[in-house]
């Protein structure tokens, strides 16, 4: 199933993609697709419903964020061998981790705002992974029994609050507007091989990124297990796995940033595409 | 204003200390004490109730944190000078952030459980702000203006998992119960001066850090002003404003960790007393 969150009137309503691409309103089924839902029961549930005999939502809805109420949005840094390469980095020995702000999470065709100020902002299309039962201690073999589903994320990162404002990666990955999730939360039986799905981000329809999920230097079952040895992940926290080669930081001779009026298209297999442009808050 | 909120029956519910030390029912007036209700619309309405014809909660309830469905729970490293000289370190040129995961918050008399394999945990008493109204691009003038009020933090950290599990501190500040916040929110009328408060915290009977927030690197304006500038802070969200001098990292000869049975007291004036014993998790 594809799942995903539309705007209505001011409400967000849950929703799923029927196999022509109509959004399919859930309203009647679900109060909102949220961690407090993202069980197999409710999955079993939804299974059994024709989508074709579900309200179609006309027009082109605006889309939510695929997963509402996320408690920890968790970043994992320099997780693609060939983007560490690109970068001139050893890789890492463990998942390097850092957290981005609940508060930064916006629909997957949101404007992303630049913050007063901002001068480097850059993109990073990345497998998001949606967890659906609470995973502390697990194993790696049990870990992606854990998962919902996966969904495209844009771990939009401003360089210079990441590097220059002191210490720790947050400042930079945190801005509202930072954090596109969607358009769909993929359920996990329609992704049986999350280490092998290409990613790719074009800036203004340049191809800019491109990627495979083969490449990660720890793979999803890796990272759930190695952060539940740590803390309690719940249903509905998102886990932002790594960026694939192609950032504007690493563009040579020099870097390129994200300018007002730039279109970012991220694509993952199965998995959808978002659109975002970017806007100053100038 | 003390408010708080005890736990009865598997519930959470709100409340309030009264003058005579007890605590007071206030899920008549209130749903719970979460950011949606931290204005000064609900405070002027509290302000006006005689805590005494308020149901009296006999015995001795259990609290929870002082503030529910806190959407972030920012950190603030290396930010008292004295501190900073006990550790060797320069003065950092601004305010070093970090995420905890809201999923470490716990009450402020729960017990501290350290996670399997840990062996490097540490008290960290802080003075903690809680977001009354959101903020964003806020002076420093008016920054005092978007706190409801603060409360007692421990800042529970994993050194180890702070500085050798690849990067970024969030590792070692996110295990599950290490953000006991509490015992109260005390309303921003009750601290004049957020600058000028003592704060304790004795491990076993010993006392191991003294300090006073008249030392902080940055005040809680400049921190909530420059916060401001890179993501909004909503009502709810709890800012930890780092820690004096006296963690156990810092001991000589040689550090001092949290053993399974010890017990952290942590005092800030006016604000309460926080009380957890240390359980293993193995």
């Amino acid at each position: 199933m594809k799942l995903l969150r539309y705007r209505a009137g001011g409400e967000v309503r849950p929703g799923l993609l029927d196999s022509a691409g109509a959004v399919r309103d859930l309203s009647a089924h679900l109060p909102d697709i949220t961690g407090a839902v993202l069980g197999d029961e409710t999955f079993s549930r939804l299974a059994v419903l024709d989508p074709v005999e579900l309200p179609l939502v006309e027009g082109n809805p605006e889309l939510a964020p695929c997963v509402g109420q996320t408690g920890k949005f968790l970043g994992i840094g320099l997780n693609y061998t060939d983007h560490a390469e690109e970068m001139g980095m050893a890789l890492p020995e463990h998942p390097i981790l850092f957290l981005k702000a609940t508060s930064s999470i916006c629909g997957p065709d949101d404007d992303v705002i630049l913050p007063r100020g901002a001068v480097a902002a850059d993109w990073e299309v990345e497998l998001g992974v949606v967890i659906g039962t609470a995973a502390k201690y697990v194993s790696e073999d049990d870990a992606l029994n854990h998962v919902a589903g996966y969904c495209v994320v844009n771990d939009v990162s401003e360089r210079d609050y990441q590097t220059k404002l002191t210490g720790q990666w947050t400042k930079g990955k945190s801005c509202d507007t930072f954090g596109p999730i969607g358009p769909w939360l993929v359920t996990r039986d329609e992704v049986p091989d999350p280490q092998s799905l290409w990613l790719t981000c074009d800036v203004n329809g340049t191809r800019r990124q491109t990627g495979t999920t083969a490449t990660m230097v720890f793979t999803v079952a890796q990272i759930i297990s190695h952060l539940s040895q740590l803390m309690t992940l719940h249903p509905g926290d998102v886990i932002a796995t790594g960026t694939p080669p192609g950032v504007g930081m690493g563009c040579k001779p020099q870097p390129v940033y994200l300018q007002p009026g730039d279109v970012m298209r991220l694509e993952i297999e199965g998995l959808g595409v978002q659109t975002q442009t970017v806007r100053s808050d100038d």
